[in-house]
């Protein structure tokens, strides 16, 4: 358990309170410096997204640095692509290795020539956490290349299906060049509304969290079903949250009959466990189990998209582990906090020839080379249980805060420290985040008018206490 | 000019001369650690593509090695993503200064929370090769996500145009939601026959180089033009070529007018400088002078893809430059020899609002740092041109050897290093590039029979007359 401030490891109680202190006594400091930097950003792009500039040689575990020097606990960790906590001293280390420079100099085209290590490195990291009956990995540069890919990769497997036997043919060969069917077939991916599945133009199909993300963008006519919304607290609403379920489920499989009907046809299903830009929005286990067994039904590929629940953070390292089947998926994607993009995915569903699946990096082994040590840190330190544990904190206490305050928190909701929770709307849930920002924490949104947690895996019981002991002061004083 | 063998420096002429009788002396060794290596990789994907595997540690400047010991003057590198030579010492000196580990540790998402260093790190390498008239910057991972976000930056700019001043309509922002027009508009971007653009389903369907990327995957109705197929050698042939670029010109023009008729408006033409993966078909500039002229009379964006032709190797920094206009593009792609994904972009295709063109980490400025210093190596060893020179040498020699063995090469091309020839079929190139391997050369194929050079920057005259003296051999004993 190790923590740094400037440089010095402190232990971890004295460091919490000294944080504590340090943030309560000071309020945010503005600089000049921050202003000139966004205006120089604003001079060769859109710089209204920016929140601040960072510090990140000063970052360390949980605690964000800006550039005045405002230490911040970090809930949000880089829109939860930071595993295990800014300045990691074994990462900081492995840099710094003579023999690791290479890797990091000498990109290679990971589909033609593989560096010797390749495959070692894969077993060290994504192949020692692949999921269940999933035995095929490739790996991408990012979250939309991997769902990209994974969209490619289940529309010629349900292709090769249909074709049986028989090779391409002269038409499909043909067709496919000048972008007309037979050779590019009408298919099409069921995707669920609220959804976020990536922002390029095949991902952008199936992602329906905000107009902002796809206005003025051309899309294909494509199926999307409710996803359940669902009451709390949920043992209360029981009875209506399964007639909610059952709902969306049966417009899930109208869904694929009326596709398939308008030559449509769906060749595959993606969700996320929870829909997180969307808004948090959970499902119960026995939803997706349900899902999965429609797509089982009907002949479409089930892809689980884990690029933000990935990693550790619900208490599994894979957030579908919480549904128990031992046929989860076909495929699965991830990027985020596993450092690199990619996607597992079943032996029936590998592309029958080179060059199908591929583009000039296919990720970057230097990434791998990271994950490999931040897997074996999660495995050493135990980091899932700890996500469990300490998620369980916060959730507690935000039940607590709820309980105290329910004009201005409803419907928390969470597994491992992937929680969130509602307010009135959303010009009190962004004041809401930048008061805590000046108080020294960082908060993200998401949906219309949720907050969610994203903290790192080192995050822990007592950064759980810190921050609810801020936020309960910040909901005292809040009018 | 710097060459390294087993790490110890080496004067230029000798090491030229040591290769040249290490490879003449032994042939290409293949071991069973490479076989083990090859079915170790194809467990957990389809390895059929894999040419061998690489020790990077081993490789230097323009010689790859391979994990036999091999060592090979590198003319693919990497699909052409190799700006500076393999472990150029200032990037591994780069790598393992302390101060820099951070920035390949702690990742930040770029567009909410960028290092202090960002916007001057950006200066020193990406804005200091700024294209004319685009002022605008945003890096991406890759090269199929920057096009994938230039079309959807022309999209936006295209439809802020009949928009006027007026905001999003309330049903543009929910019929975007469920991919219906008018808030998905129908918009096009027009293509050419033998182009590639990325296998992301936005940039595939801009793609038309070969079936195999293409086949199963569903696409856009988007116009294709025709791109010129010029006759060889250019000045035996200077009517029928400008007999053959004024057609596709004329069909550019059918088809915007066309595909405006079909309510599929044409907001956009991409266009590489010299189609590479297609198989190096060059146009003369004043075709891309009379191409840029008609997006602009027809009010379409020009999109000019710089991916494989950018950052040198045609002796200019950007291969566009040699068009010699003040307005060449409204819009420019990069990635590859630049290390990070991105695009330039005039100021008026600014989006009118954040989070329009986002995602989690819109690149890498790990990348950013490196490419500074390669940048700065460039510009000091005068690297430009050093690529228009060696790059002559290449060409010469290869229409020397074109001339003595008609039979085998034909339609020898290039500007500065970006050279190729085409050969009887693709059964006679791919033996000659096995051939050419086994004597200690890596090329690269594209197209249905064409060889493409594409060297690093530090590829010199005498690597040239190297390659020049192992090919003339090679054909001479050729079957």
């Amino acid at each position: 358990l190790w923590e740094h401030t400037k440089g010095i490891p402190v232990p971890q109680g004295v460091m919490a309170s000294m944080l504590l202190a340090r943030h309560l006594a000071c309020s945010f400091q503005h600089s000049y410096r921050l202003l000139a930097l966004m205006k120089q950003l604003n001079i060769i792009q859109n710089a209204e997204a920016v929140h601040f500039f960072c510090n990140y040689e000063e970052s360390r575990g949980n605690y964000l640095v800006d550039v005045d020097g405002n230490r911040m606990l970090d809930l949000y960790s880089q829109i939860s692509s930071v595993p295990i906590g800014y300045s990691h001293p074994a990462l900081l280390k492995l840099i710094q290795q003579p023999q690791n420079a290479s890797m990091f100099v000498n990109r290679p085209a990971l589909g033609i020539l593989p560096p010797e290590n390749f495959v070692e490195k894969l077993r060290e990291s994504l192949l020692s956490v692949a999921p269940k009956g999933m035995s095929q990995l490739i790996t991408m540069a990012c979250g939309s290349c991997s769902n990209e890919n994974a969209f490619k990769t289940i529309f010629m497997w349900y292709r090769s299906k249909e074709r049986g036997q028989r090779g391409f043919s002269q038409e499909e060969l043909e067709t496919c060049m000048i972008n007309q069917a037979p050779g590019c077939p009408d298919y099409s991916i069921l995707s669920f509304m609220g959804a976020f599945h990536g922002r390029t133009m095949g991902c952008l199909a199936t992602t329906h969290s905000k107009a902002i993300h796809k206005i003025d963008i051309p899309s294909f006519d494509w199926p999307i079903a409710p996803f359940p919304r669902l009451k709390y607290p949920l043992e209360e609403f029981v009875k209506e949250n399964q007639q909610e379920e059952a709902r969306c489920l049966e417009e899930v499989e109208d869904l694929i009959v009326k596709y398939r009907k308008k030559k449509k046809t769906v060749a595959g299903i993606i969700v996320e466990p929870i829909q997180s830009e969307g808004g948090d929005n959970h499902a119960s286990d026995d939803f997706f189990r349900k899902l999965r067994d429609i797509a089982r039904k009907h002949g479409c590929a089930f892809l689980v998209d884990e690029v933000q629940t990935g990693g550790g953070c619900t208490g599994k390292f894979w957030a579908h582990e919480h549904w128990g089947l031992d046929d989860p998926a076909d495929v699965m994607t991830f990027s985020k906090k596993m450092m690199t993009g990619g996607f597992f995915h079943k032996e029936e569903f590998r592309p029958n020839a080179p060059y199908r699946i591929f583009n000039t990096w296919l990720g970057d082994p230097s990434k791998n080379l990271l994950l490999a040590e931040v897997i074996n840190i999660i495995k050493r330190e135990d980091l899932l249980n700890n996500a469990a544990h300490a998620g369980k904190v916060l959730l507690t206490g935000l039940l607590d805060l709820q309980a105290r305050y329910p004009q201005f928190i409803s419907r928390v909701r969470g597994r491992g420290t992937f929680c969130s929770f509602d307010t009135p709307d959303d010009s009190i849930r962004n004041k809401l985040i930048l008061i805590a920002r000046n108080k020294g924490v960082v908060l993200g949104g998401c949906g219309d008018k949720s907050i969610r947690f994203r903290p790192t895996l080192v995050f822990r019981d007592h950064h759980a206490h810190l921050f609810l002991n801020i936020f309960s002061d910040i909901l005292a004083d809040f009018k």
